[in-house]
Formats: structure tokens, sequence, C-alpha cells
């Protein structure tokens, strides 16, 4: 794996949660580092968001600081405080101004960080920074997530890029409960970062599902050291956007419970909001992703959800396609229910949905819903 | 039980489905009776949903026909030959006009209604009608339904109110997957059965919500025999109201592996549409819906399901009681997580929510989400 010249990872167990579980995660840029920051559009927003805001107006960022276990949201001003006051802790031991530190935060809503517990811990925190501890840090923002999730990408020029997600559960379109960390060693503008950014979430984090919920934390925060001139724009625009949509692909493959990826395409629709609003609706249906976890080619499901939301269609004009292989024409299934089965069974399916209204289209990524989805959210907590 | 005057009941298992389950249902109306009704908003519309807003407007109607096992939905042209065909067959056999039959299905989606083997069983069912096999008509129309849904009511003036519904999932606002057939002997005028029929699915049927969906199916029937005056308007429209509501709780408290049943109060809001959005937010989000599941006190999810509304909202000024018990005031539990953890234990749970914010409120009902949810939509079909 090339990772980006000029950063230092760490992670360490606070206990913020549960014992021995890395919990607590560093990103040190090394040199004057650029950032660019999305957050979740949940009004009840998290301090590290609030804090993370407004700090990303510094023109220059040089930390990440991540914590899992407590979100610190729905906490009011005391959770403003704490958030600060882990913050200044931090960046007094780094030498750094706290404008130059981003913070996130994932776990419990409503409960205390319990900086008291965190601070003693930090030296620590700042003496195991080095390049290789990215993986460190990817396990230490994980809550139900199975596996760390990180990309890696080279650009021709050489430069490289970074991305570390943590999912699992309430991911919806407008982000996710999801934290993002991009990191690369191209030299860029801050308004440059910004456009490659809100573009890149767009089409990757807000095209995700698993159970239509949207956390208070959500952040996908972008840093970049500078370290390498970016000859190919488009090259390095592109390793980007794609960094972001393998993140995000992630996600989904560790959504809660999941057992399958479903990519959903719906296409020659009149307008893009109308595909993207049906293609929603199937990808967010309980209906249809139960069948998809009971390998049921139950079609009239698909149908019912995309007429729920109330736009105008013909079901005997609408056609859909499983993996390539046509499916429903006409109302009508174009094979033995036992090919679709099989299809069905494939870890990774595609739902193609032709309306054949006209000539746009939209594309999102969900999961079944299984019986670990709730088993994991009825007993979070314990 | 007090059944209202002027109607028979039958009911017979035609295999539709599945052998011996009773599957299609009668009601006679032995005079001229008076009908409303009010159907899906989903665009996808079954067959004996078009059919059934057709014959509403004949003046005279004289019975509702009810088949469970298949839906008629996604059927095309093919469908509505095959509904027709077998009201005409059914009309022709009680010497009524087709117009003056309602019909109704519900079941499988994009299967053929099985006509053939249907037409020759109608005799058997015009011959066993009769006052008492209502509750042989209610399980006609179950499908994952637990236990049949029958409401009856009797008012001062001796007007007597019988409700039947049928859940189970697919249960949303707007509807749900769900039949209801509210019948009385009162004298009413068509239109003013309209608008009592109209209020009442409003503050009834659409304040329920299992799952989120809405079907292609849902129909309520109101079917008035004119056997008795109506002195008492009040009294009689009070009486028609509390059938619809009692109904509507019926279908959630046999929502899909459902294992409580949750009254959301929003309170204190701005406007009604502000209350409504955010009830509802609560109502469906699987996080919330798991933890109550896990009887878990995880406040936390409620207002993160309050702010993914986007509505603006100022958390500490938010406060949650929990059957009436103060849970959340400034962002803290009034109490011992075990005090809020035996509450949610109960099954019949009630949250109240005040924004504090303004005079307006919002009630809706909804289940918790489980498991058997998960089994039973995984598998409906087999």
């Amino acid at each position: 794996m090339h990772i980006p010249e000029g950063f230092l990872f760490s992670a360490i167990a606070c206990g913020i949660r549960k014992r021995d579980k890395l919990d607590l995660g560093l990103i040190l840029c090394q040199n004057k580092g650029v950032a660019s920051g999305v957050f979740t559009r949940n009004s009840v927003k998290a301090a590290p968001v609030i804090i993370g805001k407004k700090h990303l107006r510094s023109s220059v960022t040089r930390a990440i600081l991540v914590n899992s276990g407590v979100a610190n949201a729905c906490t009011g001003e005391d959770g403003l405080h704490r958030a600060l006051k882990l913050i200044e802790e931090t960046a007094k031991l780094l030498k750094i101004s706290p404008e130059e530190l981003l913070p996130a935060s994932t776990g419990v809503i409503g409960e205390p960080l319990p900086v008291e517990t965190i601070i003693p811990k930090l030296p620590i925190l700042i003496e195991t920074l080095s390049t290789n501890n990215y993986s460190l840090f990817a396990q230490a923002i994980m809550t139900t997530d199975t596996f760390p999730k990180i990309v890696s990408k080279t650009t021709k020029d050489g430069i490289a890029l970074l991305g570390i997600a943590k999912g699992a559960g309430m991911i919806a379109p407008n982000m996710a409960t999801m934290l993002a960390f991009i990191l690369t060693d191209a030299s860029i503008q801050k308004e440059d970062l910004r456009s490659l950014l809100v573009r890149g979430v767009e089409n990757s984090f807000n095209r995700i599902t698993v159970d239509g919920e949207t956390s208070t934390n959500d952040t996908v925060y972008a840093l970049a050291s500078g370290k390498k001139q970016v000859d190919d724009w488009d090259d390095f625009a592109d390793s980007f956007q794609r960094t972001l949509r393998e993140l995000a692909y992630l996600i989904v493959k560790d959504g809660e419970g999941a057992s399958k990826v479903i990519r959903i395409v719906v296409k020659g629709a009149k307008t893009k909001e109308e595909a993207k609003i049906l293609a929603r609706a199937v990808a967010e249906s309980p209906l249809v992703k139960t069948a998809f976890y009971g390998e049921d080619p139950n079609w009239g499901r698909i149908f019912a959800s995309l007429g729920k939301t109330g736009i105008a269609l013909d079901p005997s004009e609408v056609e859909l396609y499983l993996n390539k292989v046509p499916w429903i024409q006409n109302l009508k299934p174009q094979g033995a229910e036992k090919t679709f089965k099989e299809e069905l069974a494939k870890s990774e399916i595609e739902l193609l949905i032709n309306l054949k209204k006209g000539k746009q289209s939209y594309e999102i990524f969900t999961c079944d819903l299984t019986e670990e989805y709730i088993r994991i959210n009825a007993s979070y907590r314990s």
C-alpha cells in the first residue's frame, strides 16, 4: 500500500466504552495541510460537527482526532466544552493551534465524552505516531463495523490517496453514520479540494443506504499534505472520486447484518430527481430488502415501492433486469423463477429498473435487511 | 356482539394460494345500501382498486367481495378482465347489477387471480350467507395477520356498527396493506358517509405505521343498510370514528413480528405539518423501533430521528416522557436507567415528545421492529 507522504497515524485504547478496544485515533500532517469537510444534514448536530465546521475556516490544518464509543451528540454546552478541552490538550502536546485540529466522534448519543480518562493518555497517542499505524487508526474508529475500511490509490503522477472510513448502520443518503477521511500528498488549493469533495460525496456517500437513518455525527474530511505537484488534474480527480466510491461501497458491504450488496439503477426517467426518488424508495423499502435477503424474486414489491412515491407510472411499461438478465417485461417474468432465485443468491446484485419514460438515470447502493440488523440494534448499547 | 341489521356474510376456501385457508369472503346488504370508499395513494393500483373506485359511483351498493392470497396488482389488462369476470359471475348469482358490488383483494402482487378455480365455488359462497358468518369473513381476508380484527359498537339510539379489517405488514400512513370494512344499519346520505369516512381514515388508518410501506391494494369501504334512523348525529359520528381508530390500533398491534404498540405524540410544535413530519420520522425509524424492541432507553436515537427531518430544533429544549414519566429534560435522563427500562418492558408504550416551540400536536401509532418481521417477509411467498 502506497501511503501519502507527510502523514503519521496512531491509535490507543482509552476505555471510552469498552476496555481494550482501540477508541482514539490521530492523524498528523507533518507540514501545513489543506483541508475540506462535508457534514451531516441532521439538524441535531454533534459537538465535533459544530467545532469541525468552524475549524475548517483555518487556512492550515495539521491534525484529525477521532474517538469512537461516544458520539458527543445531544450533550449541549457541556459536550462542546469537553470536545474543546480535548482539542486544546491535544493541540498543546502537538504544538499546533487548536483551530488546526479537526475533531470527529462516533458512538452512543447523549452520553458525556470522558475527557478525564482520555487526556492522561494523549502523550502515548502522540509518542506512537508513525507512518504505518494507519490500520490501527482505521480500527479505532470502528463501532459496529466488522472490518476496517481502507482504500488506497496512486495516480499516474505518483500522487497517493488513502481513504479510511467507518460505517455501518444509520446509513442513508445525505451521508450516513459514517466517518471518512481522505488523505493525499497532492498540492492543492483549498477551494479545489472543496469542490472535489462536495462532488465526490454526492456520487458516493450520498448514494448509499443501509436503513434510511441519518446520524448526528456524519463527517467526511479531506486533508492534503501538499508534498506533490498535480500535473494531470483529471487523473487526480478521477482517483479521488474512485477512492470515495470504493469507501462508500465498503460501508454498504458492511451494513449492519447485511449479507448482500445491491446496486439499484433507475433509468429512463423523465427527470434526475424522479429517478433519484424512485431509486431511493426501492433501496429503502424493508419489503424489497427482506425479499432480497430471502432470495425471493417477489418483483411485485419492487413495483409497490416505486408506486408508493406517488410518481405516476405505467407498470406495464416498466422493465426490470437482474444482473443484466431480463426479469420483468410487460408485467411478466421473462424466465423461470429458478433463474432469478439463482441471481438473487449472489452476494452482489444489480437491479436495473427501466421506466422507458425519458433519458435520466440514478444509481444507489443498498443492502439486504436481515435478522442480524435487528439483533445488532436491539442491543447496541449493552 | 350486536351485528348491524340487513347484512349477511359468508366465506369459503378456494385454494387461491393455500389449500383449506378461507380466502374468499362476501358481505351482502339485503336492501339498497349506501357506500363510500377510500383507497391507496400508491400510483401502482391493483385492479380491484380501479374497479372499486368506479363502482362507488353507483347510488346503490349491495355487496362486497374480497379475496386474499393474490392481490391482483401489477396484472395489467388481464387483471382487470379477471376481476370483472368474477364480479359479473357473482352479481349474476346474487341477482344484482355488477356496479352494485365492490371488490377488494390482498396478497402477492403480480400473480393472476385464478378465476377459473373461484367461479365454480361461488354458489356455495352464496348459499352459506348468514348473519353469524362475519367472523369467517374476517378470517378469509387475513394474510400474515395472526388474529382476525373485528370491532363492534352500538350508539345510544341502538344503531350498530361493525368493523372488520386485516393488516399486518406494508402498513404506513396513507393507508397500509390493509383492508377495512365498516358496516352500519344507519340510514345515511352518501355524501355524509363519505365525509365521515374521509375524516375517520385521516385520524385512524393514516396514523399507523408498521414499516413505512404503502400497498397497491389499500381499501376502506363503508356500507350502510339504512335500516335505522340517526337521531343523535354526534353520537353516531363518534362511534364511527372510534370503530376506525380501534381497528387501526388492532392492525398495529398485529404488525408483522411486533411485540409492542407504541403511541407517539409530538406536542408543542409550531405547525401541525411539522408535528406530523417529526412524529412520523420517529415512528418509522428502524433504530428507534429496534431500541424499543430491545427495551433499551437509548434516547439519543429519538433525537437523531427528529433531526434527520432537517426541521430546526434545539435539542436542549426538547422533553421526552415515557408513559407519562419524565424521561429527558435539558438533555439529561430524569431518573435511573432501570426506571425507563421497566417502562419499555410494557407491551403498550406512550412516547410524548414536547418541542416547546408552539401549540400544535400530532399522534401516530407504531410498533417495534423484531427479527420476526424479517423472518415473515424473507419468506412470505414460500
